[in-house]
Formats: structure tokens, sequence, C-alpha cells
């Protein structure tokens, strides 16, 4: 048995030299190297900027959907919109484990979501059996390939799929905040009534503990009014993130003129990297995990105003990400709930 | 005499709420707030992407080049190309300093380089006086505006202005080398034959020591030669950093599988964040100091195949910096001699 890239690589058919994520065809066949992960495939999540394009694309009709998505499969043997670029990412449960990765703790007949995204998984549909256009989900007869330096997360038993993908989805950021954030300091969270910014702040308000500040901005009243129910901040900001002045204002009134140690940036449009900066204190760490960002108006934006602070480009994977964002699930009913209602 | 907002926002006229970095038109009235430093300039060093596109629209006629650059300047309050969103930097000497600001070491009659951008610098041009198409260099009589945020550097005596103004242009590189590597470390340098590269590769070889390894990937032969002829790396591999895996193979060989503790990217061509991230070991250091580096293929990427590494968006500011890149023209005379060499 052949042992393939732990990167995949083996398996990129063109071009020659790069990796899977970045490749325009790979190889699905399902045969096995000794240092891969086999898996039965349950249901495709698909990301969200992928399947409203093919949505759009198809103009809602699921036949057409399905031929879509199957044909995207058949020609680049992954599912990556050709379009958008993204993947997303898929459950299912283990059906062989290369010898080389024996030493895993992981056994046949897991079931398991990828953490890494459908872009660079070697996938092949034999059928699609559901397409859940409300949800992106399509429910599938197939098989997928998991690197040896791919991640993954056994799915819990005591939290349903839904819930748990919801989590896991967005797992790096409360992993990397608990690494970041200590005892007494003042945190900002830009964007911090979405899915993120509420576990991002819930692990914050964790590590700062009581001599520590938590400091939300949000845009949405709404999701402004969710933090201060669920107890989340010491300070909720109703302001637009894209108004730097504006947030750096307040936040030196919240703060008195100290600003903050770290600030997360969560929020999901373009320009809020000055905001995210201005705030920060000399020295301090702004950490991106929106994919939005701007790496040259984060960089010309913090050399720009003189602020000698780290920048941090969000890695969604921490070794043990996926349980650290799980448990915040079992030790916050509150949180569980408000998942619950909002993702199932 | 009125006080301005620290960041320049009192002098931007549209859009109101922005920096004057993204504002479409800056106030250039020289007259001085509290907290700002009037200029009278001696020389624009218009960025290197502005001056090509001003170059080729006015197919390379310095008399359309003039008045290209005075009706930018008329109608924007700023020298920002509004095709590139690219300054530059500007030196000349200090006319008037707020009082707010006395507390400053420096004095009128001091010569200085403007740290910031071109891009959000008030800018008032009386006459323009001569334009010299090599070196993107613009000799004006006119006036500047530096904000209180603003960072500059005063220009040295004993070394040339042109030689200066290269070095302070990737002052922030050497100094965050300087922060983030340890004796005994192994560094990776991405393009370590350009400017950048060779004073990271510098300081990189001074703060490891004896213990570390400095190792350089280099695309251009003669760069790499360059590096090996100055002794400023212990390995120099000339390969493609677009080239992942190729760049990987080769660096685990090197390292006998431990590749580095700290990675610094310098290069300025797309798509090599992959071998930057391929080759940092777990828990390491990518330090992007390239503005072709994107955000999303960073983050994506190190997700991707599994790498638990911190990278850090390159922050061109760094208390000290200016000093400390001078002084490595200073205790290293073949840099300097390299430097005159090629920038001179």
């Amino acid at each position: 048995m052949k042992k393939g890239c732990p990167f995949g690589s083996h398996r990129v058919i063109e071009p020659k030299g790069s990796l899977p994520q970045s490749a325009l065809k790979i190889d699905n066949t399902m045969e096995l190297y000794s240092n891969e992960i086999l898996i039965k495939v349950q249901t495709l999540n698909v990301d969200s900027a992928s399947f409203t394009q093919i949505k759009d694309a198809c103009n809602n009709d699921k036949g057409r959907i399905s031929e879509m998505i199957k044909k995207i499969v058949e020609e680049r043997g992954k599912l990556q919109n050709p379009v958008t670029g993204s993947g997303g990412m898929l459950i299912g449960t283990v059906e062989a484990i290369g010898p080389d990765l024996a030493h895993l703790d992981l056994k046949v007949g897991d079931r398991i979501a990828t953490l890494v995204s459908l872009s660079l998984t070697p996938l092949k549909i034999d059928r699609i059996k559901n397409i859940n256009v409300e949800t992106d989900q399509v429910d599938i007869e197939g098989k997928a390939i998991i690197f040896e330096s791919g991640i993954y997360a056994v799915l819990p038993e005591d939290i349903p799929d839904r819930l748990a993908l919801a989590v896991l989805d967005v797992a790096g950021a409360p992993a990397q905040v608990e690494r970041l954030v200590k005892k007494g300091m003042t945190v900002g969270i830009i964007g911090g009534g979405g899915k993120s910014g509420v576990l991002c702040a819930y692990q914050a308000r964790k590590n700062a503990g009581e001599t520590g500040k938590v400091i939300v901005v949000e845009y949405s009243k709404e999701n402004a009014r969710r933090i201060e129910e669920l107890g989340l901040a010491d300070e909720v900001i109703v302001a637009d993130a894209t108004k730097p002045i504006e947030v750096y204002e307040r936040v030196m009134a919240l703060t008195k003129g100290k600003l903050c140690d770290v600030v997360i940036n969560n929020v999901n449009v373009e320009s809020t990297e000055m905001s995210s900066i201005l705030i920060t204190k000399d020295r301090g760490i702004v950490y991106f995990f929106s994919m939005a960002t701007s790496f040259t108006r984060a960089a010309l934006g913090a050399e720009g105003v003189g602020k000698d602070i780290t920048m941090i480009i969000g890695n969604g994977y921490a070794r043990g990400h996926a349980e650290l964002s799980l448990n915040i699930l079992r030790e916050a009913p509150e949180i569980r709930e408000l998942f619950e209602n909002l993702y199932q």
C-alpha cells in the first residue's frame, strides 16, 4: 500500500506541484493510501457563499442544483465551487484507516466531521439523496478522503449534529482567545453578537476573570441585546465598525484612555481593520478572525497611525479547539440554548 | 490654536468619519494645529507602483507627469494615486512644531523623512523643480503635515539621504526579526536576497547566534549568490516559493525534519503563503512582511494542512526601527557597500 504526501499533494492532478486546495483537479479514486482515512459520507455542509452561487445559477431548481454539484465533483474531484473558490465541510462515518495512521485516537465506525475544507477533500458522489436549500446541506451516498495532515472531530454523543457543526465551524476562535487572554486583561470583541463572537466573549470573560473587562462592539441592536441578556460582556457598544473614529472615541471613554490588551475581530463586512487597530493599546494584540480582513489595509493602516501592535491572521485550527468549543455548550446551557434557537 | 485628532481625522473632508489614508480628499491648508508638525518639503519619493502608473499614463513625458501630480494633489490634498491607492514618502526640513508636540526629540531645522505614507499626508505643492524618472523622485517647493500619530526619522548625518531612505523604507522588517528571533533558533527567510531580506538575514543571524541556523530561500540565483558572499545565511536554497512542496522537502532535509521556529516572508510575488506555512514547525511563527500576502490564502491554508502556527501581519512600524536599521549599515560595512551599489 503506497504512502502519500501528508498534505495530499500525491492526489493533485493539475497543476503539478500545487497543494490540493489550490489545485484545479485532484484524484478522487477511493483507494486508500497508507496514511489516509476513508469516510462514508452522510451529509455535505456546503459553504454558504458556494451554495448561494449554485442556487442562483440554477434558479433554485433542485434537479439542476443536483446536476451542477455532481458535475463540479466529476470535473474537479472535490466540491470546490469554481466561482467562489469555497467548499464547506462534511459529516460521515469512518470506513477505513490507513495502517500508518493506526496510532490515531479514532476507529472504524466513528462518526466524524471534517474540519478541513471540502475545497481540498477528495470526494466521490454515487447518489444525491436530498438537498435542503434552507440549510445548504446535501445528503449523499458517497466517499471522501482525509489526508494525514487533515483535521476532523469525532461527533459528540450528547450534542445533536447540526448544533455540533455550527460550533465546530468556528471552533478556532474561542480556542485562540483561550491562548491570548490572561487574567485582568481588557478585551475588545468587534462583532460580538454572532456565532463566533458569542463563544469568544464567553471564553474572554472566563480567562480575564473578575478583574478583567470584556467590551463588545456590535452593529446589530438585536445581537447587542443578546450579549447583554447572556451577561457575556461588561460593556456593549452599538456602533458601526467601519467608522473607526467613533469606535475609538467610545472605547477610549469606556477604558479611561487605556484601550484594550487584546482585540478580537469577528465581523463579516469589509473595512473594519482600523476600528480594531485604533482600540488596541501599545504593544497589544489584534486577532483577525474575519475572512473579510484585508492584509494590506491592516498592515499599512497600523503603520500609518504609528501603532506598535501585533496583528495576527486568524488560524482556524488550534490543537484541542473542537473539544474546547463543544465544552462551552456543555458548561453554559444558556449558550447552548441560544445556538439551538439560532442554528437548529 | 486648535488641537486636532491624533490620527488626522480633523483634516478629512470626504467621506466624514474616515481616516486620512482611506479618505478621498483631505484638507491641505498649511495652518498648523497644536499637535501637528509642519515640514518644508525637499523631495517626494513616490511609491514605485504609483509612479509606474503615472509614467505610463503620461507616456514618460515629464511635463505631463508634472501636471498629473499637481492635479492629484489639488484634488485630493495628498499624493495618493487614485488608481494604485499607494503613496510613497518624503524628505524635508522641520519648519514648525505645534505646542502640544514640544516634548518630542525634534527641533525646527532638523532634516527628516516621513515614515508614514504620502497616501495619508496633507501636501501642498507650490512648484515642481525636478522629476527623476529613474528613481521615482520629485523635488518640489512645498509643505506637508505630520499628525501626532505620524512617524518620522531624523535623517542621519553619516549616511547619505538615498541610502538612508532605502533602509528606512523596510526598517520594520529587521526590527520585528530582532523581537522574534532568540538564541539557537532555526530561522527561514523566504525572499532573502532583496533589500528587506538582507537586513532580516543579518538580524536573524545576530540574534540566533552560533547555535542557531539561518536558511534563506531565494528565487534569483544572483540574489542567492549575494547572500552567500556576504555570509548572511547558513544555508541558501534557490527555489520557487510558489511551489510549496519543493520548498518543504528541501527545508525538511536541511533541518532533518525539525523545520523552522520563525519564518520571515519578504517576497513580492503572490502565492508564497503555503511555502512559508509548510516549513514552520508546530507552534512556530510566520511573519508576513510581503504586501503580496493574501489574508484568506494564509488563514485557510494553515487550517487546511492542520498547522497550529501563529501567522503575523507585518507591521511596518516598531518602536526604534529606524535607528536599528540604520545601525545595521554602521555595524556591517559589507551591507552598506551592497546598498550603496544597489541603491545609489
